[in-house]
C-alpha cells in the first residue's frame, strides 16, 4: 500500500506492454496488474524492475508476475516471472509507475491550501499566524505550528509535535513527540531524473518520508521523500540545522547528525551512529550500527558496526590522525 | 544579568539540593541562591559548575558559594565554595538552569507574535507584508523589516538596521547598521542535549545572540543562540550565505566568512580572520587574529595568530600546496 | 544595455574626474561617458577598468574611451583608450558603478511588493496564498507561484515556469520550463565588498542572475547576481537542494550539480559538467566541459575538458583513488 498516491490501477497487462512498445502474445492480455513494486515487495499480481547484477540474489526469488529487465539479466528471473525486454529499465519503469501514480510526479506548490482557520484543524492545533494545510492533512493532539508554515497535501502528524515557522512538509508521516525547526523542505521529490540534451525528464517519486518517534530536525534542512521506497529518520534521532537527506535514505534510531551534513540517494545508516558536522556520505552506502564519522568527513565506501572513521575518503580514525600528524 | 531570560530565583539551597537528590546537614537550607553562573562569571550567591579538568584553574577562582562537581573535581575547588557531588555534571546543572529559567528550553514558535501593524513599532520601522513582532522587541530608530519576517519575543535592534524577508530572529541584540538578509534564522537554541535511548533530554540554553556593529549576515543563514554564555559576531564581520554559526561562538570583529562555512559549538575565532567557503571549524577551537584559513579547509586544532592554513585537517598554507602538487 | 537597472548617465567626463578626484586638461571636460562597462563590452562613449595584469591581452584591444587603472598598468592600454591613474581601481570602479547605477546597492526588501491579487498579473499566473509581486515584473503564460513567494522588483519569468513557495526572486531573467524550488534566494548582490576596518563598504552589484530554459533549482539554494556581468545557470541544468552559486558564475547547459555544492565568485563552468554532493569550487576558475568533480571535493585550479577528478585539492580521479587505497 502506498501512504500517499493515489494507485490507478488496475491496468490490463495490454495496456502496459503498449506503453513499453513491446508485443508478446504468448500472455493472456487481459491480465489485471494491481501495482508496480519492487523486487523484493512485489507480489503475483504486480509488475517489478531489475536494471543491474547487483540485486540478482533478490530477482531470483521475485513473486512478482512480470519484471521489466534486460536480455542479460532474464535468466536470473525465476520461471513464473515473465521479463519484459526493455532497452533502458529506469526509464521503462518510470513509465509504468507514472502510469499507476500520476500525481506523483508534479512537485508544483499545493494549490489545496487553504488557512487552518478554515479547516476542521482549528480547534485541534496550536497554530501561528498564516498557516496553511491541505488536502488529505491529519494532525494528532496537542500540536503546535509555527508562522507562515505551509503543510502541503498528505501529511500525517502524530501527537505532542512541534512544527517551527517558514517550514513546508508534504507526503510525510511523523510520528510522535517530533520537532521540526524553521525553515525546512520535508517531503520534496528527489533529486531523480533521467538527464536528456536539453531537456532532462524527471521520474516519479512515490515514496514518502517517515520521521519516527521523538525525532528532531533543525533549522533550514531539506529531507526528500523516496522514489520507489521511504526516506526514513528513526527514532530518536537528532539532526542539526542545514542538513540535507536525500530520497531513499534511511537513518537508525538514536543517531546523533550535526550541522550542514549531506547524505545522499539511498544510503543506509545504522542505529546509534554520530556524524560531524559537514561530513558526506556518498550514495548507496551502508554504514553500520554504533559507527562514529568524524566532522568534515567524506565517506565514500560501506563502514562496518562499531567503526570509528574520518577523513576524505573516510578511514580508520586513528590512522587519519596519525598520517596528519 | 541575562539579557532576555526571567531569572525565577532566588530559591532556597534546600530546593536546590532537593532536586539534585542531595543532602546535606552541614549548609544552611535557608540560604539564597540568586543565579547560576559559569565558573568564571558567579559571585558568592550564586551556584555554579565543575565538569573538566580542562577548567581547573578558573575553578580554583570561582567565587560561587556552591559548586556541581564530581568526587574527583572536588579538591580543585577553593574553600568557599562547597562542592555538590553529582554522577552526572552536566544533567544537573541542566536540571538547575531549567529550574532559574524554564522559559529557555521551550523553542516552539513565538504565540506573542502579533503583526507589526498592531504595535507601537509600526510607526517606527519601514516594514513589508505580514511582519510579526513578539514580546518584549526594541526596534530603534531607521530600520527595515522584510516581508514575511518574524521578530520573535527578546530581540533588541539597534539603528539604521535592514531586516530581509522570510527570517526569522528571537533570543537576540542586533547593534548598529547591521544587515541580516533573507531566510535566515537567528537566536534559535543549539544543538545541545543529553543523549538518551530513545529519549534525548535537552538543556536549556539561556544565552542570546549578539551582533555587534555593521555585521552582515547572508541569506539562509543560522546562528544559535548559546546555552550558557552567548554567541557573539563582532563588529563589521561578514557572513555570507548558508553559513551556520553553533552555540557560544565567538567571532572577532573585521572577520570575513565565505559562503557554506560552518562553526562548531564553543569556538573562539579571532579578529581580522578570513575564512574561505565551505570550511568547517570544530568545536571548542580557538582561532587566532588575523589567520586565513583556505576553502574547504577542516580545522580541527587550535590555530595561532597570523597563520596562513588549509586542508582537512588544515595545516600550513605552504605545507598543504607542497604536499599536493 | 543593462537588463534591470536604471543607467542614470550619460555624465560629462568632468563630472567622473571630479569624483575620482583627478584633473586633466587635456580631455574636452564636456565629453558625455554613457556607461561603465567591462574592459571587453565597452564602447568608444564608456569607461571601463583595469586592475590586473590578467587582463592585459583584453585590455589592449578595449574599444572604451577612458580607463581607471594605475600607472604600472596603463601602458597595456591602447592609444585611444585613456588612462586615469587611480590608487585603488576597484574602489574608484565602485565609486563611478555607483553614480551609473545609484539603485544597484541598497538590496533591503523590496517596498514596491504588492499583493498579486492587486496586479494585473492576477489573470495570467496560477498561484497561492500571499504571493507578492514587485515594480517590473513579467511573467509569461501558463506559470506558477507559490505560498508566500515574493518576485521582487526586476524579474522576468518565461513560459511554464513553476516557482515553489517561500521563495524570493529579484533581478533575474528565468527563460521557459524552469522550475525554482522552495525557499530559494535569487538574485540578491554577490558577497563583494572593500574591507575597512570597522567599516566594509559594498561595491554595487549591476549584474543579472539569468536562467536558461528547463532548468531546475533545488530547495534552499541562492544564486547571487553578478557584479558586473550575468550569473548565468545553462540551459537545462539541474541544481539540487542547497546549492550556492555566487556572483558572476556562469555554468554551461546540461550539468548535474548535486546537493549542497557551493561555487564560488567568477568560476565558469562548462557544459555536461558533474559535480557531486558538497564540492566546492574556488573563484575565478575555468572548469571545462564534459567533467566529472567527485563528492566532497575541493577544486581550486583550472580543470580541462572531459576530466575526472576528485579530492581536495582535486585531483586525476584515479590517482586519488590509488593514493587512497
Amino acid at each position: 500500500m502506498n501512504y500517499f498516491f493515489n494507485n490507478k490501477g488496475p491496468f490490463k497487462i495490454s495496456e502496459i506492454l503498449e506503453l513499453l512498445n513491446l508485443k508478446n502474445d504468448s500472455i493472456d492480455q487481459n491480465l489485471l496488474i494491481t501495482d508496480i513494486k519492487d523486487l523484493f515487495d512485489a507480489t503475483n499480481s504486480n509488475i517489478t524492475f531489475f536494471h543491474s547484477k547487483k540485486y540478482k540474489d533478490i530477482a531470483s526469488k521475485t513473486k512478482a508476475s512480470f519484471c521489466i529487465t534486460t536480455k542479460n539479466l532474464k535468466n536470473e528471473l525465476p520461471k513464473k516471472c515473465k521479463p519484459l525486454i526493455v532497452e533502458n529499465v529506469l526509464v521503462c519503469t518510470s513509465l509504468i509507475t507514472s502510469k499507476f501514480y500520476p500525481e506523483s510526479i508534479n512537485d508544483n506548490y499545493d494549490s489545496t491550501c487553504k488557512n487552518i482557520k478554515k479547516s476542521d484543524l482549528k480547534d485541534l492545533v496550536k497554530y501561528g499566524n498564516n498557516v496553511l494545510i491541505g488536502e488529505n492533512v491529519t494532525i494528532n493532539q496537542n500540536c503546535s505550528i509555527g508562522h507562515n508554515t505551509i503543510i502541503e497535501k498528505n501529511v500525517v502528524i502524530g501527537k505532542n509535535c512541534s512544527i517551527g515557522s517558514n517550514t513546508i512538509i508534504r507526503n510525510t508521516l511523523i510520528k510522535d513527540n517530533v520537532k521540526i525547526l524553521d525553515n525546512c523542505v520535508i517531503g520534496k521529490h528527489g533529486f531523480g531524473f533521467f538527464p536528456n540534451k536539453n531537456n532532462n525528464s524527471r521520474y516519479p517519486h512515490i515514496g514518502a518520508v517517515i520521521i519516527e518517534d521523538n525525532c528532531e530536525i533543525g533549522c533550514g534542512s531539506t529531507i526528500d521523500r523516496g522514489s520507489m521506497s521511504n526516506t526514513v529518520i528513526g527514532k530518536n534521532t537528532y539532526l542539526d540545522n542545514q542538513i540535507h537527506i536525500a530520497h531513499n535514505v534511511r537513518i537508525g534510531k538514536n543517531s546523533i547528525i550535526a550541522g550542514q551534513v549531506g547524505i545522499a540517494g539511498s544510503s543506509i545508516i545504522g542505529e546509534n551512529v554520530k556524524i560531524g558536522g559537514q561530513a558526506g556520505i556518498s550514495g548507496h552506502l551502508k554504514i553500520g550500527n554504533n559507527v562514529e564519522i568524524g566532522g568534515g568527513s567524506g565517506v565514500i565506501k560501506n563502514i562496518p558496526d562499531n567503526s570509528k572513521v574520518m577523513g576524505y575518503p573516510a578511514k580508520n580514525f586513528r590512522e587519519f590522525l596519525k598520517a596528519n600528524r
